[in-house]
């Protein structure tokens, strides 16, 4: 007698658990998969204010569209010159370190079996702004530390929270050295 | 005879130059004013759905509220598993990238006499997800490089360009490392 064959997907937080293994498994088998390029493009429209865009990336093999172009306007507060018509960049670069470690937080809980009831976090990174107006050349001009709070409900402990976060790309992005090539075209 | 005083700001780049230049005075003479925390807290969604806020930040020893509460919708595209309904975290880090060098080159030109007509920016960065996947250990996580070209029209050198956006703050933070500090609170 011939049984049915039911495909059950299993979905934690939100993820595809069924889907993730199969693409560390297709990884596994064909590494090219892996290699993601990620682009964006900023357009300057005046003093603080600029629009970055994003529309396409590379990855398993391919180019691909964002269904709709997307956008992130920035802008400084009045303190800091600007009209306030957006985030600031430094700001900005808070929001993406947010979004890597929930993002982090959700696939590898998932992976793992672990189940998020809710997930908030808060940060906060002090910048010296001696650096960046040129009043002494021995302050960095970045971020000099940025402190990260998550308060989470579900079954995981804080070790395992804490473990996980730290995988997060953009995490790795700010705590260790990326090379930045830059190439200027005069037009 | 009496002159009327007139007071002429100098407006470059759409930036407020003489504002610009009190601003560095006084925090010569006030170093303390110079102390920013930048500020970002986040809510997940679901899967790979989380929204970033920002409302707030403390500079010139003081607290201040942003005109409007300024958001950062990420999500992940369908081949990494999300549905696409906004940035990828690692797309806003570019994005960040973009913001800053970009406001860095219109300031410090002003300041600098050097008029902008146009600034124009592409960035790319190469993540190989076999870091994220847990499938190499060796493999970072983060972006392994980024490139970025400018188009710029105006009266600034390549050699000028190229000094100016490596000051930004945010090229400062991914280039060199940047400590983050993490709490985990379970609810």
């Amino acid at each position: 007698m011939k049984t049915t064959e039911q495909t059950t997907e299993e979905i934690r937080n939100g993820v595809n658990v069924t889907a993730l293994r199969e693409t560390i498994e297709a990884v596994k088998s064909d590494p090219e998969l892996a290699d993601f390029k990620f682009r964006a493009s900023n357009a300057w429209e005046d003093g603080s204010r600029n629009l970055a865009t994003v529309r396409d990336f590379h990855g398993t093999k391919a180019d691909h569209m964002h269904k709709d172009e997307l956008h992130v306007r920035m802008d400084e507060p009045p303190v800091l010159l600007g009209q306030d018509t957006g985030l600031n960049p430094v700001e900005v670069l808070l929001s993406a370190l947010s979004g890597c470690m929930t993002t982090t937080l959700a696939y590898y809980s998932a992976n793992l079996g672990l189940e998020l009831e809710s997930v908030k976090s808060e940060y906060e990174g002090d910048i010296d702004l001696k650096g960046f107006l040129g009043i002494d050349p021995n302050i960095r001009k970045g971020y000099k530390e940025i402190r990260v709070k998550f308060r989470v409900k579900g079954n995981a402990t804080e070790e395992q929270v804490m473990d996980i976060v730290r995988c997060s790309p953009v995490f790795d992005a700010i705590s260790n050295p990326v090379p930045i090539k830059i190439e200027i075209v005069k037009e």
